[in-house]
């Protein structure tokens, strides 16, 4: 299977190194605004260049990865469903709810498989709980909690372009809460606050607790921040009437060292990168499978337009400091 | 030190063992509505039965414990007020804040000791915690999440009369956040629910997740439940710009079973009689020595009223479904 | 159930806690051959000093705890036995397994109850490690590790009349192996050096790894050291043919620091006083219950001779470099 | 490079996923004693099948990776020396010290890059651990202690070939125990049974406790076992004057469980392939890297020997009961 991939960025180079590493796929090409940047990813792995057009009318091509900024997917994913192919592309569709949507009726009308990044979705640890839960290893489902914090904040640059916390990083979370709970939330709450003078300037926060109320009445409530100092958290907690399943944090190894300060272990894993390596890899074998097989991707652009509409009325939230009805 | 116990229940029973335990201080006599519990409880430390007439008469007696129900609680504070003797007062202090706080006033014209059970607040790891946040090791704190689940649900005689999850259960996390924060919130925001029906129908709730925003701008969220099929549930975090602080729970022992199923450890302790028998102690050795040295004790009825002012609102954001301004 | 006690040392007072602190028992008496310590301690917990001759001649005593010296035990457990006295006596019997073993027939013949201070054996941990091993939820035991570091070194005092780490640190673990294996060994290997000076000019070792075959042919390996930099070190491992069981370190609190060094857990509890709290207060209700009720401690005499035929054994190895049969 | 793969079974195998996985590497050619198991394996990687002539005269091939039966080793490393091809091969080289002594020899003299398959110096955590001693993290190391358990006993077919535990199994540890502390042993004691009638029946031990006196006097203790009832057990722990280092065993996830039963977490990782699944990864690369630029491996065939040395002197410390110098 040959792949394209569009945005030879941070997350581009992680995608080329999951299609690189897979049997049955070679990237084949790589598109950059930059040409550049196109050219140094594939030559690393032995696959060309391309601009947008030459891609588009290259038929060796079986399938799209876009991996560009935000602002660029909508339109890519459309012309990918144009164009017959079929496409994974990055959360979030876009930063508007009606783009998305627009969007996502084109796709269904086109009938070509279009995945989503919802990358955790794919990580083993997130996998064998999801699969605990389906198995009533903790009963129903009273409440959820999870836990993200970013290990550093992004850059200004990335900051001013991302749509907000909201869109950005806890469209993962929200995701994440409907997939585990099998449902959608009917409310929700915003507290929020930006304790980086920088990440203010823009409007944007760092640190948020949100409550969302799901239609079947379970609780979940979700804790994000920009910055925790001991590496990438990312841990998630179901509370049911026979028990509680959590995924602990990954660490960088499992050393322990005793000595006159006390216990101490290794930080957790730095970011996503090294977080959900095995995430990524998973998660591309499943959109190829996907592609080889026609099957309808476990993730798909409802999910993605679900997410983005959630992360709307968190947005609505935070600036009313009023819950907000889905 | 000679005490006088009113209340020969549940709770009553582990400050007379505290007091018991203590060398300077000796259970004088238990006072209750049942003259049967007061003797049998009296019986086994060597201590009389009286009521509450003969109590406050009683020239011998130091001070008073209150174990009693709620309701009676402000009026025996207040009698211990007028009666000149110092007093250790379980929570919460009344369910009316307008009682709560004229008692307070009675208190304080009285000039007496008198200190309300906040019994976390002395409990070793909650205290090395408190001292490592106020020493700085994470830095300035950006939000805190407790998380306390009762191992199992208390008697629908105790529902009937506890004043509800905020008022009887809650309200310990309330002085907890307020406490470790040294803060008060600007606003308060309730998603809850009940999945057991019994409690339903007194109109309580057995599952909340709360938003407390703090006049410093630090989010505390506080998740309850009234079931943990592992035992009691204690948990804390306070994350901040240099790291995080957890008390994690306490388990029944430190015992690993590793085998084909996996490796096991036990549950955590049973309720609060075990997971904060220390605390019960040293609460009592707090108040011991504020009586003797006339010290103001670290937790007073303003801390009382403070987070009965806090489960006043949470119960009027839990009835309209919008945050509360305090 | 008056008590006196013989020696008003580190583990004298030890003691002293655990009969004050117990409901059916009051220290009557202290002896210490320095009647200002005797005087001390009896003080503390309005008791009276006495000599040897004042205590014997005691009628109001009704069992004796020795935690004297190690060269006066089998003195004075012969002493009590004559004196019909119940008597618990700290481990070692003596130095000598010949004394031991005149002194273990004396008691015999004089029926008394003689319980030998083993304290681990009433720890909790170690306790519900016992009771899994028992019910067989490790299936057949195959082997057994025991870790014992003590945090430092004691002062040169101790170590010129303890009779060496065998006699007076590894005997608990060969207790413990033959307690929890429910068997004694045939065969005993010893490595040990002395990586401190002052230790080495003694004579005596303070790294030691041990080798025990038990007669049912279960291999026992006990580590033992004077000095861990992060606190006492007490771990336990068995290993059977359905699974593992571990006693783990008993740390300081439960609060946990994740910061840019990694995840920071509290040292182990510094030292037996610390870690052992419990199991020094179960022993003594264990002893008077025997002395009550008249039924043979769990852990006498015998259990006491045994392990020092142990530790004589080791000594023999360690000083010929070869195996010794037992 | 192209890489010719000796023998397709179960290390094979993994060996030839390292080698795909890898980008500077190919599987070139894979030989094994049955043809079918040899085109199979090539199939997977598009590699092709040839015999051991076939494959010696092939002008194409890099390197050879050889991982056929234990009494091939010798003659294989030795026909690789005289055909100048660099040769990675797994451990032991040989059952008999002679015989392996005689092999270095001829590698010696043919200067061709040999490196021994000690995997275990190439997993990320041994690593990680090995860093810190020598950054001296815990002070002067004193003991060490390696508890290694396969999940389940190898086929009998396996046992009446691989030499018993201590050539094939306890092999990794020995070389573990002088690449940690830098040194060899004087001196090993071994205490070892047959729990399971099999193996036993074949002269072969499946429980073993070891201890070898270090020549600087650091004490290292060995425990083996053929079944762990809870997957591979793989943990090593380094004890010095400042502290204590140890590499805890590898989960298969992170998720915990916590329900009526206690706190559940996954078992170990399977085995040696999950277990170790980076160490073939980085073992590889390291091979590679000593091919292309012709620098001597880290671990080779002077290690092989030593760690022969060790296994062969525990065998007769096994048969005599008695320590053996070395």
């Amino acid at each position: 299977m040959k792949i394209c991939l569009i945005g030879a960025g941070r997350i581009g180079a992680v995608h080329a190194i999951a299609i690189a590493g897979e049997a049955t796929t070679t990237l084949h090409s790589v598109v950059d605004l930059h040409p550049e940047a196109a050219e140094q990813l594939a030559k690393k792995y032995n696959a060309i260049a391309l601009n947008l057009d030459q891609a588009f009318n290259n038929n060796e091509i079986d399938a799209f990865i876009i991996a560009s900024s935000t602002a660029t997917h909508a339109d890519l994913i459309e012309r990918c469903a144009r164009a017959g192919k079929p496409v994974f592309c990055e959360k979030p569709i876009d930063l508007s709810l009606d783009r998305a949507l627009s969007c996502a009726k084109v796709v269904k009308e086109s009938g070509i498989v279009c995945m989503i990044g919802f990358n955790r979705r794919f990580d083993p640890h997130m996998v064998s709980l999801k699969n605990k839960v389906d198995a009533n290893l903790i009963g129903s489902v009273q409440s959820l909690i999870i836990n993200s914090h970013d290990p550093e904040p992004p850059s200004m640059e990335y900051i001013a372009s991302s749509g907000g916390l909201f869109y950005d990083m806890m469209i993962h979370d929200f995701d994440m809460a409907c997939w585990i709970l099998k449902d959608t939330p009917s409310n929700i709450y915003v507290a929020a606050t930006a304790t980086n003078d920088d990440i203010a300037s823009y409007g944007d926060v760092d640190t948020a607790s949100v409550i969302l109320t799901m239609k079947n009445g379970a609780i979940a409530t979700i804790i994000n921040g920009r910055q925790a100092a001991f590496g990438y958290d990312q841990r998630i907690e179901v509370f049911g009437q026979k028990g509680m399943l959590q995924v602990q944090n990954a660490l960088e190894d499992n050393v322990v060292l005793s000595n006159a300060n006390g216990i101490n272990q290794a930080k957790a894993k730095y970011f996503f990168l090294e977080r959900y390596e095995k995430a990524y890899h998973n998660e591309l074998v499943h959109f190829m499978k996907s592609v080889q097989t026609g099957a309808k991707p476990s993730v798909d652009i409802s999910d993605g337009v679900l997410a983005l509409k959630i992360a709307e009325a968190a947005k609505q939230s935070f600036e009313s400091g009023n819950p907000v009805n889905l």
